[in-house]
């Protein structure tokens, strides 16, 4: 995030196995990327996938309100449905609420 | 994490991009690893680094003492200003509470 939000916020994290990385996640991805980013509430999305296929997305949110609103996102329904029957071989979630950020930065 | 720890407890969210990604710095990156994991209260840590330098590396701790723990370490406090210095473009660090967690997995 280019400036960091005053906590609290909160933030999930995302941490994934693929099975298997087809043209289809990953215009899914995107997909998901982009629909989050139209909740009220969002504040920002990162993530990074290794050569392996270990993979972490961590995305930051205002409120649990908001958190929430994007899980139950239609969109979001079926690429979790995806996720679960074909692009997964394991992920965790974790619920987490920020208590304190700070950046550095060289530029 | 093979078995998720039950809330709360606490995870520390660290996003960088790297300005060289040399030998000496994946050495350092396994001996933080390595000397986190001798904290009491130290539960996991996972990590990915995608090919353009970006990562984020989440550590989780069963209090926050012990996460203030790991931030004073010495061998962790020469780290830290290696990488201030030498390794790291620009880095957020997000001190968290897990309020909720969940896995899934095929195998």
């Amino acid at each position: 995030m280019t400036q960091l939000p005053v906590p609290p916020y909160y933030a999930v994290i995302f941490t994934s196995t693929l099975a298997t990385a087809s043209e289809e996640y990953l215009s899914m991805a995107s997909k998901m990327e982009k629909g989050a980013a139209t909740i009220s509430g969002f504040l920002g999305m990162r993530s990074a996938r290794d050569a392996n296929g270990f993979g972490i997305t961590v995305s930051y949110w205002q409120t649990q309100e908001a958190i929430a609103e994007w899980k139950a996102n239609a969109d979001h329904l079926v690429a979790q449905k995806m996720g679960r029957s074909k692009w997964y071989e394991h992920f965790e979630i974790h619920i987490t609420r920020v208590e304190k950020s700070y950046a550095f930065g060289k530029s």
